[in-house]
């Protein structure tokens, strides 16, 4: 089961780390900007290419030290079809790298759309009986507020084509408080009656290494609810957000882990894509060396991680 | 405002309606598929071509008698390129007729990826200073869960580019039981504690008419539910699923409406789009006469909805 395969990958690279590509222009170095603005202009046309290339070195760089990456869909579907087209071979390159795919896409819909979502991002898309794999992901993230109905589609899918889900439960982001956190009438916030449907959906789906391919996202900003998310969900593997940039340390991920140290994978996006721009790396890497700061910016994660986990 | 300017629409034409346009493949008229696979074999492009095709001829024939569509963006998405390709089109095609667009794409995100699908569904993508429309819808379909983080980014396009939003509040599914009706500690389920964040969202972009371009989507299938969050929410305009095929009658909305009889649009996809595969109309229109089918089915529900409302 995919989520067997994430975990042996992990524990082989002794890295539980997914490496987020939210590419922003502005953080591409531009060298490879301006080649391209040159042939292209400044067209979303132009933005795709620039950020496939961009990608692709980042991949190539990253695709022997880590299991997975994730790349975050709105930053593509805003070029419009140039950005999907730049979703799909980033996608497609990744996997022919050995990469495990998370699609960040966060869909959340009903009924035939969500059905539509699943053939798209896990399973195929059907044209009167032909059927076409679109979006290639292994894994991607939905939202829950729909209940079950949202849910179901997706698992078929799982089922029939070996695919797992990411579904939110407590996000990392400082207002995910407003709903997740709310009280309800037993005295348990919100969020841990999401995580305990999260646990239902997945019962039909837990492998060899007990964990099963339906898992939770729950961000690393919030390591007391993170624990108690783990003690409640024993086979439910967490998507962590929010480490690094959004203020989450190594240290605030231990309460997560299950007694044989696993139990998460850890996403990193600019902290990694954009490490030569930053204090930390620019010194020691040029522009041009933007994916050799990437490698050991995600090399330096690892032993930050293996230093408490 | 946009929000003004749809009710301004909808009173002119006395019909609170938005036609959704979420196409399946097996609901388009064989004359039109025949024609397309022949020249481009069963594809995701022939599909795409299509599906536009029969989004034009259903525009061409609805777009004097109701104000809005409402294109799924999952039913062109699963098509990849080609799809999104389509929605483009579909949008520009409607908008060129008229109709206001309300995009049903309910993203829910953070940050800078909000702001991507918001630059991108509402606003203006920009490559590196220079800006470029994508998909140019006037309201977009949102998603509460990861509470205002997720919103403000479209709140601030909302206002610069004059357009709107319709959060989700209490849906039309059955399963929207399991979070949304959850009771909270004060005895209030979650759909009411989100409404009220809504209204708050919502309170710098009220319009002349008393109602704010942040909406609400509350299900045609709870009438109960969907009066008294109109007796909460005095602001919040509505966009009501569930009409038709799912269940909701005419009858189940007044609750929803305002002294003025305002406060609501309600969608319908396949019961229009749909309608000449019907029982009630199959026997009054060939499958070549589907746009005639679809007018003759608005006009059924505008009757329908006027001896109620």
């Amino acid at each position: 089961m995919i989520i067997d395969r994430l975990i042996e990958k992990i524990t082989a690279l002794r890295a539980p780390i997914v490496v987020g590509l939210d590419p922003r222009i502005s953080q591409i170095p531009s060298h490879i900007k301006e080649e391209i603005y040159a042939a292209k202009g400044k067209s979303t046309e132009a933005a795709a290419e620039i950020i496939l290339t961009f990608n692709k070195a980042i991949i190539d760089s990253i695709c022997d030290i880590v299991p997975a990456i994730k790349p975050q869909i709105a930053m593509y579907e805003q070029f419009g079809v140039a950005g999907v087209d730049c979703y799909i071979k980033t996608i497609d390159y990744a996997k022919s790298k050995g990469l495990i795919v998370i699609g960040d896409i966060k869909r959340g819909d009903i009924a035939s759309t969500a059905e539509a979502y699943s053939n798209a991002h896990l399973g195929l898309t059907d044209v009167d009986g032909e059927k076409s794999a679109v979006f290639q992901s292994d894994f991607i993230t939905v939202n829950p507020y729909m209940g079950y109905d949202s849910i179901e589609p997706y698992l078929s899918d799982c089922g029939a084509y070996d695919k797992g889900l990411f579904i939110l439960v407590k996000t990392s982001n400082p207002s995910s408080s407003q709903i997740q956190d709310l009280k309800a009438a037993d005295g348990r916030p919100v969020y841990t009656h999401v995580g305990e449907l999260v646990s239902q959906w997945g019962r039909g789906l837990i492998g060899q290494s007990g964990f099963s391919s339906v898992g939770a996202v729950v961000g690393a900003t919030h390591p007391s609810q993170g624990k108690e998310l783990r003690d409640m969900l024993p086979h439910t593997f967490f998507l962590v957000p929010g480490y690094g940039a959004q203020g989450g340390k190594a240290a605030d991920l231990t309460g997560m882990l299950n007694k044989d140290g696993l139990g998460i994978i850890v996403n990193n996006s600019r902290g990694i894509t954009g490490a030569y721009q930053s204090e930390k790396y620019k010194g020691r890497f040029s522009e041009k060396e933007f994916a050799q700061a990437a490698r050991a910016a995600a090399l330096d994660m690892k032993a930050d991680l293996e230093a408490h986990i």
